[in-house]
């Protein structure tokens, strides 16, 4: 289904734009995409997100949209008859997925961006030490979400699945780079499994960042950061 | 319907709290609220709410939902076939509301929480000048959606109608301590009149906050902030 109606403005790295690819292929919807870079953006991505100038941006029949967990749920919406659904059928359910993506979102990006901008040790030290707190309430979320099964969607991915999957690569890289263990397998038994079969999914498997390559452009990111001049 | 299996952790000053009250209006769900106060949580709160301890919390049959616009698309999913749809039929509508909700929720929020802490003249007039921007981003936005009628709805008030209504009388508040025009008709001319035919609908007035105990409140959440001890 779809074709060249679609089209979604990503960047590779991005965690945010890989929700999006992963969406689509769990719809089983094709699309075309288009490859921003940070230091210049196309002309079509300033139109397409006038507001905050971001990618990712999927458009559909003409018409941009922006944010890539409500993109992920008018994919879901749109496709409702293809493929699987992504929000829980449940409402109760639905809005569990709802609390922890949003969660993820903000804790796990903000450890992410202070990591990667940290001018000394202890701010590391201190953001990954949030990071692995963070990481033990969602071991917890996904006891109860999971219900014994691979994923937080149950037997299939779903919202959640999605919104914190897209983080995995970035923490292996968080790994890398600081030589802190933050994936452990004593700490958070469950997540370390469920990111294992997640990122060997078929939906996802494609769109998962390469950790190495990750770790290059972190490192090119942070260099950047490093040499940017300070906010005026 | 509803009754006592519907019960409402929230805070009459709170535009969180006001959204989850005006989802259940419009709906018909008959609940009892809870009034919370910033100094002395409930251990139901705590317990209810256990990663953020903050209101608003809806409690349904004994499960506890946390974060108001989270708990707005669940009123509408579990009461689907009562009262009126509070997201828009249509999955692009329905992306664009959650979009500008998100926005408003990020960029006023922020912007009277500046304001109220503020410590500088300069402080306040930026934030002032921001939240006249975005309100500015919001005209247009309502103009593409409410399609020249009443609310972001259309005919009716929807989920950005809530997301957004439940910072009016904060804006108002925040005019009057401030001194500064915010809601200027000559250039928010459609959200002023939004504002005024939001604040007086049937399901939204008797939850809407009265303007000058609200101003009462701000004063003393003023006093409160300026009187704390430093952050460690």
């Amino acid at each position: 289904m779809g074709g060249e109606d679609v089209k979604l403005l990503g960047l590779w790295a991005s965690p945010f734009s890989m929700r999006v690819s992963i969406a689509l292929n769990l719809k089983g919807i094709k699309y075309t995409s288009s490859e921003e870079s940070l230091e210049a953006k196309s002309e079509l991505l300033l139109k397409s997100n006038p507001v905050y100038k971001k990618i990712p941006v999927l458009i559909h029949k003409d018409r941009p949209l922006c944010e890539s967990l409500i993109i992920v749920q008018y994919i879901d919406d749109v496709w409702a008859a293809s493929g699987q659904s992504i929000l829980p059928a449940d409402p109760y359910d639905r809005a569990i997925h709802r609390f922890w993506a949003k969660y993820a979102d903000e804790q796990i990006f903000a450890s992410l961006g202070v990591i990667l901008c940290a001018k000394t040790e202890e701010e590391i030290a201190a953001a990954i030490s949030q990071m692995k707190t963070v990481l033990e309430q969602l071991e917890e979320a996904f006891e109860k979400c999971s219900k014994g099964k691979s994923f937080f969607g149950g037997d299939s991915i779903q919202y959640l699945d999605i919104a914190l999957g897209s983080f995995w690569s970035w923490i292996k890289v968080i790994e890398l780079l600081t030589g802190s263990k933050i994936l452990e397998k004593k700490k958070i038994p469950l997540l370390v499994r469920w990111g294992d079969k997640y990122c060997a999914h078929d939906a996802v498997k494609d769109s998962m960042q390469d950790v190495e390559k990750l770790l290059e452009y972190a490192k090119r990111l942070q260099a950047f950061v490093k040499n940017a001049p300070p906010a005026q």
